[in-house]
């Protein structure tokens, strides 16, 4: 039942967004995002919430609890990257949604108010900033940095902001007092292989990894391929090649840490077939949930950086783009999963996560909850990304029955079918 | 003397094809060429040559000789990389002019003729193939390759060769018959760095290495950097990394055979900052004047790319761009060369050119020689290139002696002087 009802839901929100080309568009305050919301905001509705926008164009689903506590909120985002896939995000929000639709078919009340919310513009795809939506309802939001981005056709944030049919001046009022929420939780693909590797449907998250984002600028001498013997060069590519290669070996001895490295993006100059590079410039991502593992990679990273300047007559600068903290999850919510899946005779796996979401800012306000569902080859942010909807409804299992607990359902009438 | 008129004469064919910003633009077959050519027929009528081009735009200039004998013959080029330098081509071109004004001073007759020949488009930077006017001459062109030649701007070779008042269909009459040449010589900056470090005037030329060129595809898996663990990566670039690596330490162990291999350019895809490069593409430039060597070099790419693929998951298709054969300069004019610096007291650096210039072509036709003179940091193709005139008067000495014996100077009243 579940299955088809969030399939079904699915298809409704991922026909909004396609192009002649694979994947979906979906980007951050784009019509197409506002038209995902609408879309959801009927699905609330039918359901018997109370649905409103916030300041930031936050959609907030409400159904209302015995008594005027704080709320028990669930959520994710509806926003996609360039040719994003169906999952990531809207699975998340839709998840929220199916616990609604339970406590509505098993007619139970809550204490605690229960609800769905959309964050706005969670990927970074277009303004090159991510979860905005719920930084700004957590007041973790820089508005003047946020003044500052454009989109690649030069549209700066706040105009954006105010097509979208919200103003940019009143964007801080999004921000919510820390007595609306008494628990947030989220469900999310995991973006990686680490579940489906397992053979194990859910993950429950210990931390959010930061990164740290380096710009590495090696210089050397451009000179002639032909003419400059192999002793005579200072090949900035070579060199790059050699710190590329140490930071792997670096992130592999911190394995058990969970802590990676990668190196994304490489370009070197001139970047003729017959001319050595005599500079080159690549981009650094070293992230994990434990910072003093990360330093040791980024130590070792300057140490052999210094070392190869020596040995091959080159200079290396490294510009620090980002350096973020963890954010560790609520111990407390991540044991309640844990119980939670015991009963339900599921073997979570707990594991970090190392791309960023929602629940991070939100996390720093409120006591947080992340669940993974296997992604698919560990595929995300393209159009085969895929996740089983039979895994997921195993999760949504989880998540009702966290709902029932946080939100106390038990002291209705129907108590006894709440914990079967 | 020569110091002073060659300065003179560089000044006056590089006032062609400035332009606002550094460097020099002539490109093949453009009206700065043709420009820099007129100028140039105008110095050598100056000194009473007869002056022709032949029918794909080469300059001809002829001192004639006592007997209708094949002609000793010198020449470079006048067109320019993009933002091109001052020496490249040019020098050579003024030294055999010098050559000339020599012979004319000292009223010194040849029995064989002497010219002066200025390539079209040795520079492979507007159309992407390299020394075609010499290619011409020596009957080594491919024509059907030459008609699908554009240049960036799309403007077809056969077009081009039109604009420039020259007859596409006729580009074959270029080709000279064995009899008409006796030797060629050229005079050319090293674009290396070997003259300079070693603190010698001339290097005697003893082949042209030829490149073995390869487009590299590495592919591997695209995924997130943050939820990607070391372990199970399938990381292009940190393969292509190892492959580039490996590359440079198998060209080193070749270092006594002046084998040279450079990676010149590389691109990760999809190239953003978190995620693991899926596939990534480099371009590989190995060459020498020992064939074997280079296939030494070679096949240790080859062996380790296939371990790559077995021990990283990767799969690496391997392109051959282009696969030439080295030119061998003529013993007989190199031993020539030797005892003139002999006699001049110069010591001679032997060694391999590992840019391909007008010679390789000559070469094949004729016997040929190419004197090289220090380029200052070994830099070219760039507007700081540099070469100091007082080694090119040197090296002009050399060359002039050369042409005495050559061309047989030796037997009019002024041969004692010759000899001096």
């Amino acid at each position: 039942m579940s299955l088809e009802r969030i399939d079904e839901w699915l298809e409704q929100v991922n026909n909004i967004g396609k192009t002649s080309a694979p994947g979906l568009y979906r980007l951050a305050y784009t019509r197409e995002e506002q038209d995902a919301l609408d879309v959801f905001r009927g699905l609330c509705e039918k359901e018997g919430m109370t649905v409103r926008d916030d300041a930031a164009g936050n959609l907030i689903a409400r159904r209302e609890g015995t008594a005027d506590f704080p709320a028990v909120a669930l959520g994710s985002h509806l926003d996609t990257v360039y040719a994003g896939g169906q999952y990531d995000g809207t699975l998340g929000v839709l998840a929220g949604l199916e616990v609604i639709h339970r406590l509505n078919q098993k007619n139970l009340r809550t204490t605690h108010p229960v609800e769905v919310i959309v964050f706005r513009a969670e990927e970074s795809s277009r303004f090159g900033t991510a979860t905005i939506g719920s930084k700004l309802m957590s007041g973790k939001a820089d508005l003047s940095k946020l003044a500052a981005l454009k989109d690649k056709d030069g549209i700066p944030f706040p105009e954006a902001v105010e097509r979208a049919g919200f103003s940019f001046e009143k964007l801080a009022d999004a921000r919510r007092p820390q007595s609306d929420i008494k628990t947030f939780m989220e469900l999310h693909i995991e973006q990686g292989p680490v579940l489906e590797s397992k053979q194990l449907p859910v993950g429950i998250v210990t931390g959010i990894a930061a990164p740290l984002r380096l710009r590495v600028h090696v210089k050397g001498q451009a000179s002639h391929s032909g003419t400059t013997s192999m002793d005579m060069r200072r090949d900035a590519l070579t060199g790059a090649s050699a710190l590329i290669l140490d930071l792997e070996a670096g992130a592999r001895k911190e394995k058990d840490n969970h802590t990676v490295a990668t190196v994304g993006s490489i370009e070197a100059s001139p970047g003729a077939m017959n001319v050595i590079p005599g500079q080159c410039r690549f981009d650094v991502d070293i992230r994990s949930t434990d910072t003093a593992s990360r330093e040791r990679v980024y130590r070792q990273f300057l140490q052999t950086a210094g070392l190869l300047e020596q040995t091959r007559g080159l200079s290396v600068q490294i510009e620090t783009l980002a350096e973020e903290q963890p954010v560790p999850l609520s111990s407390q919510v991540q044991n309640g999963l844990k119980e939670i899946c015991s009963n339900l005779n599921l073997t979570p796996v707990w594991m970090p996560s190392g791309a960023g979401h929602d629940v991070m800012n939100m996390a720093e306000q409120w006591p947080s909850g992340l669940l993974f569902v296997p992604s698919v080859n560990g595929l995300s942010h393209h159009p085969d990304e895929f996740t089983s909807l039979a895994h997921t409804v195993e999760a949504v299992d989880v998540l009702e029955h966290a709902v029932h607990i946080e939100a106390d359902a038990g002291r209705s009438k129907n108590h006894m079918e709440v914990r079967s």
